[in-house]
């Protein structure tokens, strides 16, 4: 699916990792536990951070069992461009759907997401996608779920990377994730997505278990299967809407505890981040700004970036970060690599 | 509170810890990580699943990541009786809660709760008494509630044992907790009594810290006090009834794996250890029946035990766990020592 913005990016991809190979084989400096991120204000933020809350002698030292750090994923982990990996895994599952109840063919907003027509399929609005998400994430065990979840991740491909969507991980967040795991802090993936699709992979692709990862969640119901097995089935219901407000109410359900440090990229980030640094003691607060259109994506549309619908990073909150003292992360300057696979 | 079940109980307390001086005397086998448990079937099938699981050499090992554990709270890890800690609370906050809105005192349940009437508030059906817990749960953040819950925990008073409520954990659990976690399990609280309440004492009491604590939870709404600073308010409004099929359910959204040992002891505990025992390789369920009316209490219905509307524990139960190799642990015979402070 999208070829036409896979065909264009993909000229720009080649261009990209051509354009990468220098900076790619820069010498870390030793013991450089970030050695993918530029020296400046937000490498020098995170060392001295890490130093400050694990320094038993510092006034701001945290004792480990405090020490949580929350990661928004979708554009702060990993490619959210052209669409978040999961809407595309729902229109993909509705070819799946169609073969169960094949009078879907022909209702919208399915006949669109079959259609094939790119166009169409990018205008549905969020009312429609709601509608396919809701009809792609539910209906089944949460066994047979994570199967076709874990099928479909090793055989899609992103339209530009023409990799599979979890080697999109950005190589600095990752470097960042096992430091703050090597400081004894414990990291959490607090994402809009959907929980049940991000435990999937979080664990191979972000050395995070199932148990720190939060997202989106449908209520799901505990039956019994012919053969008297017990199973629990996923329901059309929202459990958690972890967006916005919902990303602290959704942390303290499953954390009970405030973040010291959040991660996030996009307005709804922007509660979970005003929320962690209400916080007493050290708080670390970032945002990643995506303003490498060469080597990934450019949108905002804070610092004059074109606008976007898909992890809108709007002017207001960019004001706000530079009011509070949390950090703009640009991605163009403050990132030596972006991705794991560039040599 | 409950003085007359006070007074009686408490002439059965003095009497059974007079009985307890010999056996708190006997001294543990060298290097016992159990030595609160009688020698017997459960000891040795705790010790055995421990040893088969973390043996790398074992066909049933579990690795690391793997291994949870999840432990009902009230009749499991501390007493239960003559009332649930948090219901005893929440009666408690009644009269805190009339001196904002006065009014109430007038109105059912809220009279009878403050009428002192014994006799009267146990007659109160779960319906009045849902509405007493909505009413004292939620309208306040989940600071102020934290302080409330911490300062009631020092005054309160268990009415038999006078004695703080977080001091009446069974010793053998406590024991059986380290003993876990000491190879390599995660263990989990999953209990009908509220998550925030519980997350209170159980990082002190049990060793378990907030995150590991799965309850019962209202929703909260996350807003901005005068000041200007942000506030999860607790609301009346369920989002995890963690009770009967409602506990596995909450265990997949909160931990997103299946326990490999799962404890409780009563029919709200069942599909818990049912879910538990239906995944493959070692899997350890057992229930605490409370058969020792002399040292705790003594109610079933199961067993010919008196019947408990309270932490009920059915035939049916105790039928199923025979059939299913869930094991029954005899409080009387197979605890030396049912609390700390037994000398």
């Amino acid at each position: 699916m999208l070829t036409r913005f896979g065909r264009v990016l993909a000229a720009l991809a080649i261009f990209t990792l051509l354009s990468l190979v220098r900076p790619a084989l820069a010498q870390p400096a030793p013991g450089d536990p970030l050695p993918s991120w530029n020296d400046g204000p937000r490498k020098s933020a995170i060392v001295a951070f890490v130093h400050e809350t694990t320094d038993k002698g510092s006034a701001k030292f945290v004792p480990p069992e405090q020490r949580i750090a929350t990661f928004d994923m979708d554009g702060t982990l990993w490619v959210e461009h052209p669409m978040y990996t999961q809407v595309v895994y729902c229109l993909d599952r509705v070819k799946a759907l169609v073969k169960h109840k094949p009078h879907l063919k022909d209702v919208e907003p399915f006949k669109t997401a079959l259609s094939g027509n790119h166009e169409a399929i990018f205008k549905l609005g969020w009312h429609e996608l709601g509608k396919l998400i809701e009809a792609t994430l539910s209906g089944m065990s949460v066994k047979d779920f994570d199967l076709e979840v874990a099928h479909w991740l090793e055989t899609a491909r992103h339209p530009r990377f023409k990799r599979p969507y979890t080697e999109l991980a950005y190589q600095p967040m990752l470097e960042l994730l096992r430091y703050f795991r090597a400081n004894g802090f414990k990291t959490y993936i607090v994402t809009g997505s959907g929980q049940d699709f991000v435990r999937v992979f979080a664990e191979k692709t972000y050395g995070i278990p199932p148990e720190q990862v939060i997202g989106s969640a449908g209520e799901t119901k505990y039956i019994y299967a012919k053969n008297g097995e017990p199973v629990l089935i996923k329901e059309p219901k929202l459990a958690i809407n972890d967006n916005n407000a919902g990303k602290p109410e959704a942390i303290h359900l499953v954390i009970g505890r405030r973040p010291h440090a959040a991660f996030g990229n996009s307005s709804g980030d922007r509660q979970m981040l005003e929320y962690t640094g209400a916080g007493a003691g050290a708080r670390l607060m970032m945002l990643v700004l995506h303003d490498d259109a060469e080597r990934e994506y450019a949108y905002g549309p804070a610092d004059g970036l074109p606008n976007s619908k898909v992890g809108t990073f709007p002017q207001s909150l960019y004001d706000e970060a530079q009011a509070k003292g949390w950090f703009v992360i640009h991605m163009k300057t403050d990132w030596k690599r972006v991705f794991p696979f560039e040599k």
